[in-house]
């Protein structure tokens, strides 16, 4: 089955990112088919990309027969079909946790600095770089708090998010992370997310799924 | 311990409402605790809710000595509390499809029409009551046109939007749909989310969830 892999990702995109750790995790082998958001406007929205993701967003997983797409019900499949090694607790509160991280990031973050937002605040808004800047430093700070207080403060945190190995909530915080150095919001307030985030960033998984290592990549962004 | 269960909740607010309509089909007894989301500039933000969700949302639910956030986890919690009747399908492929549909909610459409979001959208950019509209209605559409023919197109879909018992997605697509109604979409275009909206809304745990029937529902909003 794994050779029948296709994932339909942008190398910047953070959702995608989140798909190709866990693919990684789970040592699945698979294809990449890229798809440019931003060339010719967007080849999501072509009728190809359109017919296979109604969204016309990435990622898209095509595994066999099956078309996947939203990446935190992506990886929760990946761990249902590949049990091993496991991304979600084991107990009930601990996956209500991990989902909880993860969602933190997923749903009151990532959505507000999506491509096609910050085009919508360019035009009608007419916002600047600037004021684009600001949105996304805003939304990344206050969940960032958020997360931040929730992990010092839990005797569920270990090296990783949620005790001592990758999690769905590290999946979704390291791309996060990822896309605020990329906007230059100062992280000096954030200790606990710095320190899982290195934990990561020294994980074949996480490294080997790193924009810059994907063969979309762009060398000048 | 049913009878611990306390949801603070804010009677319009999508997410919570969500969290009501799990906790019904579940038959769980729960005690509202409102939080007023605009009185006195916000009672999520008061330092005692705060302590509880530092993400100053709502909803919450506190289950005895646990405290759970995020509305699209907590109903998985409860599914896998209180398993009977289940909220998600018992096949991986199925709860893909059902996680899909919900997190095109959660995710995609309802985190850009938050509360804080809009008032993020009145100042600094200035937006008036129209261009607020417009936004929300513009994400609304864009989402429920991929719903719509993610719905129609798949033999999954039943009464409800996976098979003829409600799941996870049907508890975020109504919230949405209420929300689309608040928000004067027009919404001719998407026959499959009105039919399984109007199933919904003669279920009973549905009907005692809706806005409107909550303790802090106000009678002119």
């Amino acid at each position: 089955m794994a050779a029948d892999l296709v994932l339909y990702s942008y190398w910047r995109s953070s959702a995608s990112y989140r798909v190709r750790i866990a693919l990684n995790l789970k040592g699945l082998h698979y294809r990449t088919q890229a798809v440019h958001l931003v060339r010719d406007g967007g080849e999501q929205h072509g009728a190809a990309y359109a017919a296979l993701n109604p969204q016309q967003l990435v990622p898209t997983l095509v595994d066999g027969e099956r078309v996947l797409t939203q990446s935190m019900a992506i990886v929760e499949y990946l761990d249902e079909t590949h049990p091993q090694p496991p991304l979600l607790p084991s107990d009930a509160p601990g996956r209500a946790r991990v989902r909880e991280l993860a969602q933190i990031v997923g749903c009151d973050i990532h959505p507000l600095g999506n491509l096609r937002v910050l085009q919508w605040l360019g035009n009608p808004f007419e916002a600047g770089d600037e004021q684009k800047g600001n949105w996304m430093r805003h939304w990344m700070a206050i969940g960032f708090q958020a997360l931040e207080a929730m992990l010092a403060s839990s005797p569920h945190t270990g090296h990783y998010c949620h005790g001592d190995t990758p999690s769905l909530a590290d999946i979704c915080l390291v791309p996060q992370v990822y896309n605020a150095r990329r906007w230059k919001l100062p992280l000096g307030d954030y200790p606990t997310l710095l320190r899982i985030d290195a934990m990561c960033a020294a994980h074949a998984a996480f490294h080997a799924a790193a924009p810059e290592q994907q063969p979309d990549a762009q060398k000048a962004a």
